[in-house]
């Protein structure tokens, strides 16, 4: 790993975009065969994968446990890598639609083909199954990747990318169809953030730090993708067992995800009967609680909530909680402070039901469930290269159809404009 | 008009943003009914459209006769931008479509709305008909519009701006719906460009120069338009007479415009009996034309093409003319030098149409017709904001439907995540 003050990408870019023109024209049947061949060389591989993985490991020692255990590859979840390709495998590619056609007034035939982004490139961080998750989704339709990974990873990520490079090969296609960043200076990523004519979209996935440093020093095309502040409304017309399920639920199944709720919004008619009913639920579960005054009238013992409370993000078990007028000032305070991921309201009023759905302003918007349902496996799209959380291109969880794009075919017999 | 260091945008953006909210809840009809009421509106105050036109004119003496001509506004100019208002009013509503929806393993009720992207900004040159256009286009799919225009057109596009909110404001609607950034300083676009938070997509129009700036220096999401560096390739198959017509009309038709052709490239075993015709016809039309060596071979009195010609966008009576060995020589040339834009191949071989058609990387590829027709009214969408050379979010001609995106709406009965 070398450290430069500028790095040129060009080269790599290039290939990237030489390898996709190959990717474009490849058969679905072949691309199967070929994430089934990669699948099958994690499985043969998995020493030397786990061997490059305790190199890493013995770098991290000093690292927080969290971060540890995201960057640990054992052979279960090399197994897990190796079943996720197999899955992406089996879902249909997206490239082989039409999404629509039609004869013009002038007599040309339009047909709008789906068709690959072209070249993705992905900056992560320390989670080495990102490199085979991000390489099976952008392969199986018909993309070229870049990846570029943190550097506590480098040795777990190389052996990864050079196993499925090394499929690629026996398979007589280009190996720059999957590309490692191997220097993980902080240059290497600035410059791939600005690799315009070569990099079609840059997906950033990991922390908000992240996410907001690529989204301000990017000049490629970015989808934003994972900061999730997701609420969860109890209206006055609430069932209360229903709602203790869903805010729990929400709040603890998986703490650490970006659709887990971070904010317990209450009506103000139900808040003296309800709020303690919750919080015993949600302390039972080992969660902090912070509240605002009204709250913290109610529920005894309760740190309370300052203003930043309301814009963060804790990935961890902390629940900030607000007792809100009514429905418009859950939905006033919803939309101020938001992350646009996903949002929920408890209720059996039909009414107050159509009005959160229409004026929340979110990717996902939820009556009765828990906001823990946005994901693409649970949306029935098959595995998911993240959550977008801005309104251009894609918008909630991001599957295979995500990372296309269309083309207009245009078939005509001479028509001239007049 | 002031000039400031840095400037402030995020009162503008905050009220586009309360607007967009207001905006999002409005019927069709009421939207309808507004656009009308603005067409009426721009036709009652001509006389005074016309004098604040009158005095950017005064001021715009010493700049060159296109630019002063695109700048100018007639009765007759006036009257088309309100008829622009009007056709954009009798479109269909893009929000008021289902994309699709089903039910998930869980039971949960997916419905994916299409709703407005929320704030729209505008970055355009002396151009004053944009003001009007892009204000109905984004009225009409429900988002608020913050518009940043040439310096020479400000009087104009301030009298637009406010007979515009002067409707707003009669129809009880909030006027930053439709909102003119004064401030013509170069500080004013470059806060515009950062304005995240506030702006949901930026899109500029006009000049290659103007859309680079804004690729290299926004933070906000952009969508690229209108660079076209668009090619004809005359296969071998061709037939000469559709040939010829389809050259001439993709160069002359209007050469200033995106979608006109700027290279002529033509199969080796035609090239010495089609590029005399070709020739002679362009330059009956006044096109001077630039060859390399093949082409000047043949083709008498022809400029040497330069290695910078074949990157050029001339947006005038220039085209430059290539004789490519094969058909995938020309894909080769095309796919390297391209913009995305719009490609046409002129052949009656099935496989060559058909290898084109798939392996041309732009928005548009057109078999035996003229790019022009890339264009919302050809394409039947109506009235477009711009023609996307990019590949996120949308290829091709931007009519109403690609100032949406969308919001998953979820109705479920209690689930939690197992």
């Amino acid at each position: 790993m070398m450290t430069h003050e500028s790095i040129d990408l060009t080269t790599m870019g290039q290939a990237a975009q030489d390898a996709a023109g190959v990717l474009a024209q490849l058969s679905s049947v072949k691309k199967n065969a070929v994430l089934q061949a990669m699948a099958d060389a994690l499985i043969a591989q998995t020493d030397m994968i786990t061997a490059a993985n305790q190199a890493d490991l013995a770098h991290a020692q000093d690292l927080p446990k969290k971060f540890v255990d995201r960057l640990k590859l054992t052979p279960a979840r090399i197994t897990d890598m190796a079943n996720g390709l197999r899955q992406v495998a089996g879902l249909p590619d997206p490239t082989d639609q039409i999404d629509k056609g039609w004869t013009t007034a002038a007599g040309l035939n339009i047909v709008q083909q789906r068709v690959p982004l072209g070249v993705v490139a992905i900056i992560y961080e320390a989670r080495p199954n990102v490199t085979v998750d991000a390489a099976g989704l952008t392969f199986k339709s018909g993309n070229a990747v870049i990846l570029r990974g943190g550097k506590e990873a480098i040795r777990s990520n190389t052996a990864l990318a050079n196993i499925l490079q090394d499929v690629l090969k026996a398979q007589d296609l280009p190996v720059a169809a999957v590309q490692l960043i191997t220097d993980t200076s902080h240059a290497s990523s600035q410059a791939l953030m600005r690799l315009n004519g070569y990099v079609d979209v840059l997906i950033p996935r990991g922390s908000a730090r992240l996410i907001q440093a690529v989204v301000q020093n990017a000049t490629v095309p970015v989808i934003e993708t994972g900061a999730g502040n997701c609420h969860i409304y109890v209206d006055k017309a609430a069932d209360l067992q229903m709602a203790e399920n869903i805010v729990v639920n929400a709040k603890v199944q998986r703490p650490s995800v970006c659709n887990a709720a971070e904010k317990l919004l209450i009506h103000q008619d139900v808040a003296k009967e309800y709020l303690p009913v919750l919080a015993k639920a949600l302390r039972a579960h080992g969660v902090e609680l912070r509240g605002d005054e009204r709250t913290r009238a109610i529920v005894p013992d309760m740190v309370a909530a300052t203003a930043t409370d309301w814009d963060t993000e804790y990935n961890d078990l902390i629940m900030a909680v607000k007792v809100v007028d009514s429905l418009d000032d859950a939905i006033h305070h919803i939309n101020t402070h938001n992350t646009k991921h996903s949002e929920a309201i408890i209720t059996n009023d039909y009414a107050a039901s159509q009005r959160f759905l229409q004026r929340i302003d979110a990717a996902c918007v939820y009556v009765n469930a828990s906001t823990r349902f946005t994901d693409g496996f649970e949306f029935g799209f098959g595995a998911e290269i993240g959550i977008s959380t801005q309104k251009l291109h894609a918008r909630g969880p991001m599957g295979l159809a995500q990372l296309t794009t269309t083309k207009y075919e245009i078939r005509g017999d001479g028509q001239v404009r007049a």
